[in-house]
């Protein structure tokens, strides 16, 4: 059976993630997840993505808010709100837990690749998380209102209302895989790209030189986020319109033009397959919204039997 | 009216800094806090003494634990139970947000008395509360068992029961006073010590240059922490023993000779006054034991009038 390593961020990727890890034996599915959302508020080292992607493999993601814990309590973060503190960012009681404890680790001097490992174990979880980097290379947007602001603060403190000049990935020309990050994506023979944010959550990881050096040479397969017109969530189909683009599958396969061998796309956009198969890219078209484990666990099937025959 | 500075650490003068808070006015006394038993943990700065006091004259203290706040829950540090993290010293839920509001306004570039001040506000305190310094002055206790730890790991971690063979204050002959601080100590008629540890509350604050330069023109009164032979709580009377001392509020005296113009020691200790009062000490005998608000208001008002005719 073949190996694979999946990229992933934000929640559409979690979901995927999870449907593959109860799909696939553990020993046969290793996760890397984009760290560009990272940031630091309260003094703790916050790591939006490594969490939803963290949590939804333990089985105990908040998928009422979309993030964090879910049976969550608010006590610590309704004090800071009488407080008139920043609490535009929110972490529940038991998610503070989370972020003490990694906080601690990194500040004892381990690595996010091991900290995060720490932090599975803690939650259970059998497979392998992995974060692209052990760097801080934040994704930086370009707004026109506040100008350059950490991804966090265009994402979730305003909404991602701003319109998107620009962004660019700090600091990732400097930044280096894990030897284990290396070794499980050597060792692979499928690459899937989760049904994440081409710009915010995909392109960070392959922005880490190694990683796009050593994917140049695997089978890839990349899981639309745009189903119909929309984005399920985030800010993916606001952006495709930004630039000027009408927000389609095919527009998503585009931008992974010579880099996958094969696209997975939503039966809503069956008519666009053929123009994607016209670039040299083997089309899937099937039912991509995943609602529950089954519909997680089906999707993940396809695509993994999809691409094992390419 | 004659206006008082009362210096203060820990639990039993933190009661002393509530009940003279409840009986002058609001103007009449600012605090000045030990910071030696501050420290870093999970990345949040941790300011014990200074939360005792502020708690408790916020009302809010925990009595039942004699740390922390009341009416707290503890969801994220029973998560972090679960994970075998440092659980040594707890923060409940509440008593976090002020940890993270603290860590987050210290990070923005204020001082620690700034962030006091503000946190203070935030709590409805009418008083100025001073942390003796901005400066990081950690109290290190030499162990036989664990060598040199800071004091939170001998006094909460090991429960101050390893022995002391010695301490010092870490850094403190370069700490500042923060002219706020400076301005209320010059500005003041009488400096109450409350009945704290001596070595590892009122000490520290002395050992401030500045301070105990400014105290040396002042009117000082000490109140014993010893009753009997016992401190009500704490390492005091077991340091005393360690020294080859038998504990009483007349050795508590004897620490403070040169600098104080007046004692107050509980009626257990009635007999030991004479001695004291031969060193050139007015001592006032009086019911030192504080249950209640009522006991901390009394005991605040003997105090004070007691220091306003030496």
């Amino acid at each position: 059976m073949k190996k694979v390593v999946a990229l992933a961020g934000g929640v559409g990727g979690a979901k995927l993630a999870r449907g593959l890890a109860r799909v696939l034996p553990n020993e046969n599915l290793s996760l890397i997840v984009n760290t560009g959302d990272d940031f630091d508020h309260f003094g703790l080292h916050i790591c939006p993505d490594l969490d939803t992607v963290m949590y939804n493999l333990a089985g105990n993601f908040n998928e009422l808010t979309g993030w964090g814990r879910k049976d969550e309590t608010w006590t610590c973060f309704s004090e800071l709100e009488k407080m008139n503190s920043e609490t535009w960012f929110r972490l529940g009681d038991r998610d503070l837990a989370t972020h003490l404890e990694r906080n601690r680790l990194l500040l004892s001097g381990k690595s996010l690749t091991e900290v995060t490992a720490m932090l599975c174990k803690e939650n259970h979880i059998a497979n392998d998380i992995f974060p692209m980097t052990d760097d801080f290379v934040p994704t930086i947007i370009t707004t026109e209102e506040y100008g350059d602001i950490p991804f966090q603060e265009y994402f979730v403190k305003y909404h991602f209302e701003p319109k998107m000049l620009d962004y660019h990935y700090q600091d990732i020309k400097n930044a280096k895989l894990n030897p284990q990050t290396r070794h499980a994506l050597k060792e692979c023979d499928l690459v899937i790209f989760c049904p994440s944010n081409p710009w915010l959550s995909i392109f960070p990881i392959l922005a880490v030189t190694e990683i796009s050096e050593i994917i140049g040479k695997k089978t890839c397969v990349a899981v639309s986020p745009i189903v119909g017109k929309q984005a399920i969530k985030g800010p993916a189909a606001k952006i495709f319109t930004e630039k000027g683009t009408v927000p389609s599958a095919k527009e998503v396969a585009r931008l992974y033009r010579g880099i996958i061998k094969g696209f997975v796309l939503d039966q809503q956009n069956s008519d666009e397959s053929e123009e994607i198969n016209g670039w040299g890219i083997i089309s899937l078209v099937t039912d991509t919204i995943m609602t529950d484990d089954l519909s997680k666990e089906r999707l993940a099937r396809e695509v993994f039997e999809f691409a094992s025959k390419l």
